[in-house]
């Protein structure tokens, strides 16, 4: 069977935003053996929305439609649908009821205008929403399926993952689709896919794609087939020289991010880390503690902006930095030491250097990050050079200093 | 007159491709006045593509095609209009001329498939392409018009300044837009609608959008007139009422976001912060430090993730730690002063409470955020509850503490 999507909000018909929602849908269907074969994206406009609506109805065997659901004037997806397939709407009290104890969890006054999203089309199935207060609805006619999904990336995936794909599993032919996620850290992607090509060109089942992000990329394998069996061992196949050309530049076997695997190998071995952070400004950090759990590892840290906090915090010598300034080796290992030893961990993390737009030196341009791990006895540096703009340096900071923390673990 | 847009490609249909021609094309349209109403992903399909274009044309006056002009069978483009507007296609030998000028200028030897680039659809007008082989055509039918560009970015760019922006220039009145750009804390989507609705919702024209991200809600106005002053009029007549309404609750008026609004004013002031983060694990500073120059102002933080850190480097005291617990309102006032206080700033930011999925106490349970502020003499706690997965809570913590310095600035 093949889908269609349509993307619902005048938002997205702007120079400014895209509609990204599409291609998590796109990934989950295709893992079903579902095709996209058409994409729309459409204002707030009801009847265009109704149009589009029942054409894809007629072309098409899953019309998935995300966005527009929300409490306000311009939320049209419920109203164009029931348009679409000729269906009134009902006020359902237990919708409501639901929308309403979410909002007293919240300790947050409902406005009226919620009730909107009270409404379900009649004959449709409400689809509970976990993140957000609009229900989705499920609806099937001559053999067609429509569902509407919240547009909110989170709400959009838990409830696909939730309430869509079991029902559709119910009605799609079983295939079994196996996968494998391996993440890399400290290559370019260019240099990856000149190594692995000669491998994963050669099978056309499982499908492999490659996805490269700030310092880290991303390998998917695919393989569709009748049994597990078959499946598994097909991946292997390709797999397993893979694993070998990448050796230890792979850090995740199941598409565990850095952080994750980082806290793990800590919790397994009752080690413990802080940081001592200068242009990242809480990016390490941050990344480390967004795992639950992270408090049984990391103890805290420092974010020392300037020289003075530097030396105040951290104990970094005033001469060093003024022989050799904060983006400096010495400064790195200093701090990296400083809040090893002030905190009492097993390990400590520094980074210092030029984030950019401005800034930098002769020796040092902008880009330039040095890393310090410091640990029983020793404390190794890293410098690296980075080209991008702020956000991108600083996301690659971090990705290198968590990664030198791996290799360590 | 409005717009559509249909981008022609399967690997747009793919999980990892996504059109990004139609941002350029909308941006041209919108300054010439015109509205993207629609757009749609086709792939390779010649009759699906047929369909689409024949109910674009019946629905909207400019229709645009992006993509299938290659020399492919898989280029369907060019089939599926003259399908669509039940013309035929002539090859054209000056077009062939040229194409093969083209390649004996690169050395390149032609293909033969490279014919199909060759034919014009019966009454259209060949465009000249600077950059590759595929020329594109403009074709008016019924007092509609529908244009063929190619899909590579520099080829399209170029071939919408040179030969359609001068064509549509012609036959559109000339129309100006402006925008104004609002941006939102503290307050729910829905609760902000149900108080600005009944102002804009008498207005067609600027056209008002919504968009509402973790504790950020975007408001555009968007005016389309035939003169500047006409618009900035139309702009002032709809946004005075929703400033007035809003208050001190829109921190923005030109889309900045939170961090640079506090920046700016830091920066003005001559003023000075750091933070002292807890379940947020850096990512205030993390956001204060995006900024391009947010070393004039922010000195520094700590980052205090257990309780003995919390009185080791900021001085909370062991005995209110173990009576009230670190997730108190006592808790986030000696953090926030202590950093202050260390770190010598004007102002301290503090966040503790606990950010899930684990933990929590009856009365304070996961979703529960004390955030302190501590300035010359005074210290500000402010307690929040948020529902949601851990990254939710900590993004919409971070956005309460920012927005309780921006209230405070």
């Amino acid at each position: 069977m093949d889908a269609e999507i349509i993307a619902v909000g005048s938002e997205m018909l702007t120079p400014q935003k895209i509609d990204t929602n599409s291609l998590y849908l796109t990934e989950q269907l295709n893992e079903l053996g579902v095709e996209v074969v058409q994409k729309s994206i459409i204002g707030d406009d009801r009847s265009r929305l109704a149009g589009e609506i029942g054409a894809a109805l007629k072309r098409t065997g899953i019309v998935i439609l995300s966005g527009g659901l929300g409490p306000t004037e311009d939320d049209v997806t419920r109203d164009a649908s029931a348009l679409a397939l000729g269906r009134g709407q009902t006020f359902r009290q237990e919708i409501w009821d639901e929308i309403g104890a979410r909002f007293a969890r919240m300790n947050r006054k409902m406005a009226e205008n919620n009730k909107r999203q009270a409404y379900l089309i009649d004959g449709a199935e409400a689809l509970p929403n976990d993140r957000g207060t609009a229900p989705g609805q499920w609806i099937e006619q001559d053999g067609r399926i429509l569902f509407l999904l919240p547009g909110p990336p989170k709400e959009l995936k838990a409830m696909f993952e939730r309430q869509i794909l079991p029902r559709l599993k119910e009605r799609l032919p079983a295939l079994v689709i196996r996968t494998r996620h391996f993440r890399v850290a400290g290559m370019g992607e260019s240099d990856l896919d000149q190594q692995i090509a000669p491998v994963y060109t050669k099978y056309a089942n499982p499908v492999t794609t490659i996805l490269a992000g700030a310092g880290d990329i991303h390998i998917y394998l695919r393989a569709r087939c009748k049994t597990d069996e078959e499946a598994e061992c097909l991946l292997t196949e390709v797999a397993a020289p893979i694993e070998k050309i990448l050796g230890d530049r792979i850090y995740s076997y199941g598409g565990e991010s850095l952080e994750e695997v980082i806290g793990e190998i800590l919790i397994a071995t009752g080690r413990t880390m802080s940081v001592a952070e200068s242009c990242t400004g809480g990016m390490v950090a941050e990344r480390v503690t967004s795992v639950p759990g992270s408090s049984k590892y990391f103890r805290g840290g420092f974010l020392t902006y300037t020289d003075e906090v530097k030396t105040q915090l951290l104990g970094v010598s005033k001469d060093l930095l003024a022989a050799e300034g904060a983006v400096s080796e010495a400064a790195a290992r200093e701090m990296a030491i400083g809040a090893r030893k002030v905190l009492n961990t097993t390990f400590a993390l520094s980074v210092t250097g030029f984030a950019g737009p401005d800034g930098g030196t002769e020796a040092n341009p902008v880009g330039t990050i040095y890393i310090g791990l410091a640990s029983d006895g020793t404390c190794d540096v890293r410098r690296v050079q980075f080209i991008g703009d702020r956000e991108r340096i600083r996301m690659l900071a971090s990705q290198s200093a968590l990664d030198l923390l791996r290799r360590r673990l």
